[in-house]
């Protein structure tokens, strides 16, 4: 598997925790930052350390996990640790873990001293094929999520298809959507190959497949004027669903199992207006529907999951914007709808 | 006064209040937020209110006046304000007040949903020769002064005289220190031209100058690896002075007053090593001496003020690293020094 290069940067995959430790020994870093959550600790860390050796010039920084610790407060005290440690503009921070730690180490790293080294080292399958490309780092304020951030590119990203030994299996399918979606938006012969996968554990070379087409839409389109715009899809309605589950399930929806119930709501609406066929809708929520339990929508919730709606950035005039398909492997930007047409779409997948 | 061009925005002088209106009511944003401290808001707000009529479409956000605000908990208030404000990509923030207000409200913007834009309208002598132009933006974390920024240029920069005629004098005389630098080190007619003027009440037109002078060096080494180094003439020593004056003193030394301070201690130091002439030392001496009131450097405090240099991050293997000059403007970068000679130095400055 070939190092994809990105925005100046390359993102390793073979040995890529080796390509990480020379990456570590050879830079002439002043200190190395090791940033890992709570579980990270336990299961990516060791493998790390166990290349790097007797190397003394590191330091571990280790937060809570999860989305919560995603905040100012979490980022506060990284900062302070820094601060601590002494970290000088030499200093490198390396990001092991999955969106969570890659987003707010990335923030954290591009404000210290007005921004030092980092690389991002993804754990989890979601951060592997979507956090750790495109120079988005950020944190949640008042619980409005990636509110706060930058545009900062990593100096390398080392993706390691061992970490995922240890992943729970529903973190690998939250990360599997975003990997299906890649297929349906931009390559139908990659959604052929990943039809007949075993998805319960992707590939290796099926993960890097995905990574060099999100990396090709966001070279493309660095500012979101176009085709990134095709990575929305399913991301309107899933987002919404996601909200309103997190703050209402007590096991919440993750953010893949989200998407998928927003990707097969925005088929519908590509089958009832961008002319997607009855049987490619029809394949989508067999192999969708075949992947992630059902989700019990209430029609007592739509109106809710539509205000949540209402409040995204893309809307104009009130009308809520969509990506959508043409067909599968063709993505169709910039789709209003209506709240009638959007309860239709919950209604398509609550019947399911 | 002719506009100044610095790194892709445009730096106004004539009827900039009005240039500043004109850019708000033009500019095609969703909304203007302006950001003020307790003492812009009384004597600066109006003016521009004043010129902006009953445009409706801008929000006040105020802040406490002084260095102890420009921290992280302020900038997490200035961005729940632009949350509750539902301020969106497209929104303003006019960032009107002195360097706090620069600083922080350009770091606030700089991060807000990944970089809102924002124009810089500095209200201090200080922030209008200094600190509104070079894009560093920037808080302080624990009382560390700018850990935590970004390098992230303005929109715009402008610079109206008439916010001078509120500013305290020992506000002025702060400011007028960053201009009397930027001759020494750049330019001696231009500090033949300030010995002339009326310097506690400095003609706009000087103004002017200092600021086609910092821009050309911020233009010329953006990355601060040579001849940005220049602009820290008297701050090695002047900004240990300022913060062992801001920990001990009751009403400790503004910025400027300890860089005046720097200034002379770092004179002698260029006298003793870069070959400044006794002519020059002394002509520095009797300016900068009948302009700002003595300070009593005492012995017993020297080791403090050491041990505060040797944090700065210009050092090298322990060796305390300043700018001196080679004669009145023409700098002389990456001199390093042992504790004996800058305590010399701290003797010259206490002997006058
Ligand atoms: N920057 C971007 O472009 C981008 C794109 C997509 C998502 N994101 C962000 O990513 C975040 C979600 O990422 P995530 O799903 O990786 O969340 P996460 O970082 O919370 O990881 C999920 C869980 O897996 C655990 N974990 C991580 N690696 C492990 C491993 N190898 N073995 C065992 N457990 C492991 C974590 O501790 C956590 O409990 C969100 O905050 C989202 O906003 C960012
Ligand atoms: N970004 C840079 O490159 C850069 C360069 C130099 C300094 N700085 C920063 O600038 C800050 C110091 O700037 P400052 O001296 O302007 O401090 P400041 O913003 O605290 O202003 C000084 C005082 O003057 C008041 N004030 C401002 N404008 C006024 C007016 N027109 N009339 C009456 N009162 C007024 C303020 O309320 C404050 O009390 C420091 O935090 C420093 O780190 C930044
Ligand atoms: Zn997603
Ligand atoms: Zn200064």
């Amino acid at each position: 598997m070939d190092t994809i290069y990105s925005d100046g940067y390359p993102i390793f995959f073979e040995n890529a925790v080796d390509e990480l430790t020379a990456f570590i020994k050879n830079g002439k870093y002043s200190r190395v930052f090791i940033l890992v959550d709570e579980n990270t600790s336990v299961h990516c860390l060791p493998i790390v350390q166990d290349k790097l050796g007797n190397a003394d010039n590191y330091d571990i920084i280790e937060i809570n996990a999860g989305e919560e610790c995603k905040n100012i407060d979490f980022c506060i005290g990284v900062w302070k640790m820094l601060i601590d440690f002494g970290a000088d503009r030499k200093a490198l921070m390396v990001n092991l873990g999955g969106g969570v730690i890659t987003d707010m180490g990335g923030f954290a790293a591009s404000t210290y001293k007005r921004g030092i080294d980092f690389v991002q080292v993804p754990t989890t399958l979601l951060s592997q094929v979507d956090a750790s490309v495109g120079g988005k780092t950020g944190i949640d304020v008042d619980s409005v999520k990636n509110i706060i951030g930058t545009f900062t590119q990593p100096k390398a990203v080392f993706i390691d298809y061992d970490f995922l030994q240890t992943l729970p299996p529903r973190q690998i399918l939250s990360g599997l959507a975003e990997m299906l979606k890649h297929g349906l938006i931009l390559d139908a012969s990659y959604w052929n190959q990943l039809k007949q996968a075993d998805l319960h554990n992707p590939p290796a070379e099926l993960i890097h497949a995905s990574v060099i087409l999100k990396n090709k839409v966001v070279m493309e389109d660095p500012t979101e004027q176009n085709i990134r715009k095709s990575l929305n899809f399913g991301h309107t309605i899933g987002h919404a669903v996601e909200t309103w589950s997190l703050t209402h399930d007590g096991d919440p929806l993750t953010h893949g199992e989200a998407i998928a119930i927003g990707m097969l709501c925005e088929a519908y609406l590509a089958y009832k207006r961008t002319g997607l066929s009855k049987n490619e809708l029809d394949e989508i929520q067999f192999v969708i529907g075949g992947l992630y339990q059902h989700y019990s929508l209430n029609p007592a919730m739509y109106e809710d999951v539509y205000n949540i709606m209402l409040k995204d950035k893309k809307n104009i005039d009130g009308k809520i914007n969509c990506t959508l398909l043409n067909r599968i492997g063709e993505f169709n930007i910039d789709n209003f709808f209506e709240k009638e047409e959007l309860f239709e779409a919950l209604d398509y997948y609550a019947g399911l």
